[in-house]
């Protein structure tokens, strides 16, 4: 792009992103490729690799280590070393946290399930919050000082712009945190706080069903139900960042909202409402559990339930299709234990219900999809600041 | 931006789009403020607008024609002829056309109203569709050759890629039309055509309330309701077309939508349903009219009915928002005569029914929303064809 002999410091940061961006795209490259790639000279760019290996972004490797062979003298390839740096999501919910760390390729290297259920206040969640991701990068032999980005998703109404969580009926003490600001000091680098269904959605696009879906919903639908809504790339958060907060949805003769914790749509459909219906009381913690999964197995009475469950809900995804026409709607969250009979059930129901049939599948990421989203979006930021610099 | 002597085509373009681009931007300049603007020469930019003028896109005019004052020899100015080009937006419904023509500066310079209700068959349409814009461009002194676009507005599921009406059950004779196949060599220019309600959208934005929303809505609201949504730039079509149809919106209880013309949302809420609501059978063309204008003039009876209507059109409205958190929800239509008392009606009934409080405004675009959006989209092709050839 731009060649420089003396590099000062915003020439030098240009001349390396754009190299880092090359090898981002490319893979491993000699140094003779990097300089047709990117128009630098051959002095150039020896001098911003030399600078880049030295900052531990990038390694040189001989060729046939990169599986290729050279007919002439073997001739070294510079490449992106992933471990170089990496990014942490985190699922912040009321019941579990879970914490994945990815490297800058986008392989998780690092996984952890916690116990969130009995933290009363935002303290112990933080402190616990913080000793899991601790633990998580000890075990996964991930160099603290190599994190570069930390994103959390909780439920609720989040104030994205400055990770504020606005309204979490579901979590104790929650409502009106500052949580961005809460997590910085713990991390040592920059924290975002997005809303736990809208990281679905992006989880969805990455490594879910969604990636060639340019309206793209992802529907969570545990005890509670949300949306999260992609358009092309972008993420639509909303005005006041409520956005697919389906569970809201009103009862037609229903009273207001008021202050209750479920919505009046999700108290209808969500699972603590399977559990009711069934009378299945085995599972407090994880509600209608033994009930979906029997409806996958075939069991009548459970199909039955389902059955009455995907009647209701379609009254909520009907006018999500009607409004947005989306090219696919992936659900996910506990129901999906179900399997294939609760997709065949909402799209018998759905049948006359919409002007044009939406598809829908099944979410493949199991309760991985918040912290999954959480990653990428984590990774979008190091990217951006690694490979975008001009 | 690139300088060039001899100007090969592609070198010339790319300079004269520079330069038409800068006048459209900052309005009239000197030759010396182009060139400096454009950082190409004196002699470069000469020859550009010497061959713009020869195009008619330019002319020249004295300084102070153009209200400013040289306080030494007075200089000429290089300005942007808007009547050098002009679009047609054109609105088709099932009661009436509309026509209007813009000019390069987004002025409307020619305008009229059309009767289409006794037009039973698709080249009855066609044909008065080609009058109608002939006539007007006559009456308002536009050379038929100066119009660059057509954008057509109509009801129904528009596929508007290639301009095909998919599905239009208001329309006599409209579906499955390839309508911009058909307008084409009527007007000898490039034709696109849009759904109706998606146009109203972008006149919201263009000369409407929705100027700064971010998520904006337009509810377009008379015997049929539809909603045109833009989420920034971008206009929310939807995987078939079909985003925002919520005249469809199903009955909770109710029979599947089937092949009846109106939808079961707009079946109970548009002004047909308002018109038997009050026994107001005085115009069976533009029903509700009476009791609407009364239901603005405070009459008592008039304003039950318009809250038992209200109270209707939230069961629509509190899902659309829910789901979009739009900054904004403009209402057009029919409905929009009865003024304020609607709106407050809405308010009140929305109350409680969503978690966070929606603005909402009433059209002033009257019945010119959607040829007024068609404008606004052709003027798009045209500015990006004139000012963006690089």
């Amino acid at each position: 792009m731009i060649a420089g002999g003396g590099q000062p410091a915003l020439l030098r940061r240009i001349n390396e992103s754009t190299v880092l961006a090359r090898l981002h795209e490319a893979g491993p490259l000699r140094l003779g490729q990097l300089s047709d790639l990117t128009a630098l000279s051959r002095q150039t760019i020896a001098q911003v690799v030399s600078s880049l290996v030295e900052a531990g972004l990038v390694e040189y490797i001989e060729a046939d280590q990169a599986g290729r062979r050279s007919p002439g003298r073997p001739a070294r390839l510079v490449r992106l070393r992933p471990e170089a740096a990496h990014v942490v999501g985190i699922d912040i919910g009321p019941h579990r946290t879970l914490v994945v760390v990815a490297d800058l390729s986008g392989r998780i290297v690092a996984e952890d399930r916690g116990d969130s259920s009995r933290l009363r206040r935002r303290e112990e969640m933080l402190a616990h919050v913080r000793t899991q991701v601790r633990d998580t990068l000890d075990r996964g032999g991930v160099p603290h000082e190599t994190v570069r980005a930390v994103v959390a998703g909780t439920p609720g109404i989040v104030e994205a712009e400055h990770g504020v969580v606005v309204k979490a009926p579901d979590m104790p003490d929650w409502t009106s945190i500052d949580l961005a600001d809460r997590l910085r000091p713990l991390f040592g680098c920059p924290v975002v706080v997005e809303n736990d269904v809208n990281l679905a959605v992006l989880a969805e696009r990455w490594h879910g069903h969604g990636r060639d879906a340019d309206i793209l919903v992802a529907l969570q639908w545990g005890s509670r139900v949300g949306a999260g809504i992609l358009v092309g790339d972008r993420l639509l958060r909303g005005a006041h960042g409520a956005a697919g907060e389906v569970g809201f949805l009103p009862e037609r003769q229903g009273p207001p909202i008021g202050t209750a914790s479920l919505g009046p749509f999700e108290r209808r459909v969500g699972t603590t409402a399977i559990a009711e219906l069934a009378r299945d009381t085995a599972s407090p913690d994880d509600p209608g559990i033994a009930t979906l999964t029997a409806a996958r197995d075939g069991d009548p009475a459970a199909l039955e339930v389902l059955d009455t469950i995907a009647a209701r809900f379609v009254q909520g995804l009907a006018p999500l299709t009607l409004i947005l026409d989306p090219d696919l709607v992936v659900i996910g969250g506990g129901v999906v234990r179900a399997g294939p009979p609760l997709l065949e059930a909402l799209e018998r129901h759905l049948a006359g219900r919409t002007l044009v049939r939406p598809a829908l599948a099944l979410s493949t990421l199991g309760d991985r999809a918040v912290a999954l989203g959480a990653a990428r979006l984590a990774l979008d930021g190091v990217e951006r600041q690694l490979f975008k610099a001009h």
